[in-house]
């Protein structure tokens, strides 16, 4: 039991202590350059008994520092059935650049246990986070992140003691809310599951316990434990992690070599389906809104294959304010300064909307691949880690669904020539298009990788033919209709079930 | 009045329209590529009726549209006492950057009046706001925004008949809300007001009254009024506005003049007066927090004038959970491409939280003036401007505190020395900190009119006196701590009061 701990003397008395802290102290204000020129981002989460006096550490921690190298961010509570995203959202949105220090004032613990133990989430889905808590901690190493995560702790008794403190004290008494009279009642079931979680959470990154029952002790060992994780990374050099061997359910298909490029509709029969398909669209996104199904398109293709005219055609029949379509270019520097997911994290949909990505993070495993933007070991890693990137999506009941728009060399070729040749038009074309042209065989291996490797059950690829861009358009609206009719029949969307029950019962 | 419309006859038959909306539709899609070329940022504001069809009328404007160059805005209504901000910040917000469109679902006028008519704001205040739309309005055209202003009109029988229709409609029943209704009621006092309010507003951009009643005329007219207006200004070049000779209560002190820069404080008072004031302002800032009040505290100086000491003393007596240092560096390119206040008004505190700026906005009549980096217009317009910013931070209620820390060159070259002579420190120093201390006589003058001409009643300056830096830290301590006792005190929060009356009510 990690939490079952005896209080150790360290055999270091007040000035002892005093000294150490402010040696340490120091330590770390001038660890903030090195990790700064080392260009190390550095987590450190502070998680706790409510009144152990988190708020108190994190003031005596940062007092000294820059403030341009850190920042603090407090995580509230946020009732389950308000959540709009899928919980590693908020912890994903607030990640810190290279080279800068990031404080946690509560985490992926509290939010995890927390709302388990207020029955928000049921069992089942409390053993799912623990997994993605882990699979998220090891992501964040694997990408160059420090990660040091502390627990401060204190009795029941030395918290019953504080909270009646604060409550006869006219100045503080709004400080204690119900939250955390009700934790004070169940102390031993948090006890047992804050400990479990620490248990099962131990794999990436270690837990130190804090003794929050001295300020100074608590306050020297967490400077201790944030300099030596801290010295350890920056002699360790950065941490480019290798490829997992977990295993997805891949489905195997689809295939370049599969795609029929000749397929076309009749003009005629491509307005009546387009009619219908965008009428029946504009009658899903309203139920989709209703039921807070949030969805995730996302289109790859060859250049020039007609993926802006077949987005524009899907978003037409939507509500302008329950969609977004989401243009991804070159990241910028405060995008390469973060995990590579992060500005997709960031730019997910609201429950209930609809988000378009005009290309995708699996620009990891195709241009950043290929023109040598990251290391072998981060694209190989990648597909590993857009899995479950994907999985936390539609685990929260996101429907994800992933267009190819393909096409072959020679019709890329007319419609670049049509480009130049057409001055409107040649906005559209430029020297990379070319220089990308002139790579196609190894896109092409690349393509068929990201295939085999990322259709999974859950978010499946499709492969749209679009020599006939018009049968293209009409097969990508025939897909997505049907998967929006599937979701909203269905009417399982894990992550919000409780949100639902919540609301029905309110109604 | 301009709501007063005569139903007008534009001669238009129904095939000679659709011919006429293809065209203005080609024409917008080709513009979006001259509005990228000409840098021009484009907000296409939509206001109107309920039910008039604001959502599908900006469906038909972007539908073939480049999504990689707009994006749509709908601003729900929030009611005022859950605002944490200024009511501008959230269009501030999502202004769009040079070459791109934003198209609003309603804007600054529905909150404006909306908010005025239930009650939610007083008379003063609605009168307030319409005075700080116009500044708005003309602070973007000043800084090249182009603004399309649009109302979608229908009459109080139309306005019935539709929200009949969807009530009666099992599945569009949900859209029709009791505010809805209550508009439908309260028809002619909307009226009066919308009108009111766009008669109060057309001096910088015009406003378009659109036929709400015929789908395609309304479209046609936005078309016209959009592609007029983009035309226009493209035609005109880039815009940039003239200084305004509005005044405002300028103090008339500090100046440079008047510094005493042989103030100093004795070692062992300093230890007494740091312990006193910061114990103070930990209570102070629980207060502020409680009652919900804003601060925004400004530092500005010399390089080396002991800016960051000064800032770490202030903020360590703060809970961490209630206040932000933001430190300002060179703008990123995102930045550059918008209103030069943008990446400020994104980053002002929460109602009852403390924002501390390590350099602000007055970069712009600085370094941006010196280095030539904006025009001459752009920097002589500016004090203006940043008057009105902070005019509008403590109308609503915001406490702005403006530091300029203070030392002699002599003193300045001191430090530099050290800094050069300290291997820790050395990174703390760069050829950019000696060339600026090259320029230090305009740099003098450039601080001395930017006191003299942004010293306001309500937001002043004050000179920090920093030869000996713990003077200074004493110093600034003191008047934080004296304005915000002033604060909790007067108890007088202009934009909160209808807030806080709810809130009172409710308890």
């Amino acid at each position: 039991m990690i939490l079952d701990y005896k209080r150790k003397d360290d055999g270091l008395d007040k000035d002892a202590r005093k000294e150490e802290i402010k040696r340490l102290r120091a330590m770390l204000v001038s660890r903030q350059q090195t990790v700064r020129e080392a260009k190390l981002p550095v987590i450190v989460m502070l998680e706790g008994w409510d009144c152990a006096g988190k708020g108190n550490l994190i003031k005596e921690l940062i007092c000294e520092m820059d403030p341009r190298f850190f920042s603090v961010k407090n995580f509230g509570r946020t009732p389950e059935y308000e959540e709009r995203y899928p919980f590693l959202k908020k912890f994903f949105d607030v990640l810190p650049e290279a080279g800068k220090f990031l404080f946690m004032d509560t985490g992926w613990m509290e939010d995890t246990v927390g709302k388990y133990l207020r029955r928000e989430i049921p069992k089942e889905e409390y053993e799912r986070r623990v997994e993605a808590c882990n699979i998220l901690e090891r992501q964040l190493r694997d990408n160059g992140y420090v990660l040091v995560k502390l627990f401060l702790h204190i009795s029941r008794g030395e918290q019953l003691e504080r909270i009646t403190a604060l409550r006869e004290n006219r100045d503080t008494q709004w400080r204690i809310s119900g939250d955390d009279l009700w934790q004070q009642q169940e102390y031993d079931r948090f006890l047992k599951t804050y400990d479990e979680f620490m248990e099962e959470t131990e794999k990436t990154a270690p837990w130190h316990v804090l003794d929050g029952e001295s300020r100074k002790k608590a306050l020297y060992d967490a400077l201790s434990a944030i300099t030596g994780t801290v010295e350890k990374a920056i002699e360790a050099g950065p941490y480019d992690g290798k490829p997992t061997d977990r295993k997805f359910p891949l489905l195997g298909h689809p295939s370049q070599k599969d795609a029929d490029l000749s397929a076309t509709i009749d003009p005629e029969e491509y307005k009546t389906e387009l009619k219908r398909l965008q009428k029946k669209l504009t009658k899903l996104h309203n139920q989709i809104y209703r039921k807070k199904i949030p969805v995730v398109i996302c289109y790859e293709g060859w250049d020039a294959a007609g993926k802006g005219g077949n987005i524009r055609r899907l978003a037409y029949p939507l509500d302008p304010r329950g969609f977004d379509v989401i243009p991804i270019a070159s990241p910028t520097p405060a995008e390469l300064a973060r995990h590579y997911l992060w500005r997709f994290w960031t730019k997910l949909p609201r429950s209930g909307h609809v988000a378009i990505f005009d290309r995708t993070w699996y620009g990891r495993v195709m241009v950043e691949r290929i023109e040598g933007f990251c290391s072998e070991n981060a694209w190989k890693r990648a597909y590993g880690e857009i899995n479950e990137f994907e999985r936390e999506l539609t685990d929260w009941g996101t429907v994800v669904l992933k267009f190819w728009i393909h096409i072959d060399p020679d019709t890329q070729l007319e419609r670049f020539e049509a480009r130049q040749n057409t001055p409107e038009k040649q906005w559209k074309i430029t020297d990379e298009d070319w220089r990308n042209r002139d790579k196609w065989p190894q896109y092409e291996e690349a393509v068929e990788d990201m295939l085999q490797k990322t259709s999974t059950a859950y978010a499946p690829w499709y492969i749209i033919e679009s020599v006939d861009k018009k049968y293209a358009r009409i097969r990508t609206l025939q897909i997505v209709t049907d998967a929006l009719e599937k979701a909203v029949n269905e009417n399982v969307v894990r992550g919000m079930r409780s949100q639902r029950a919540k609301k029905e019962k309110k109604d």
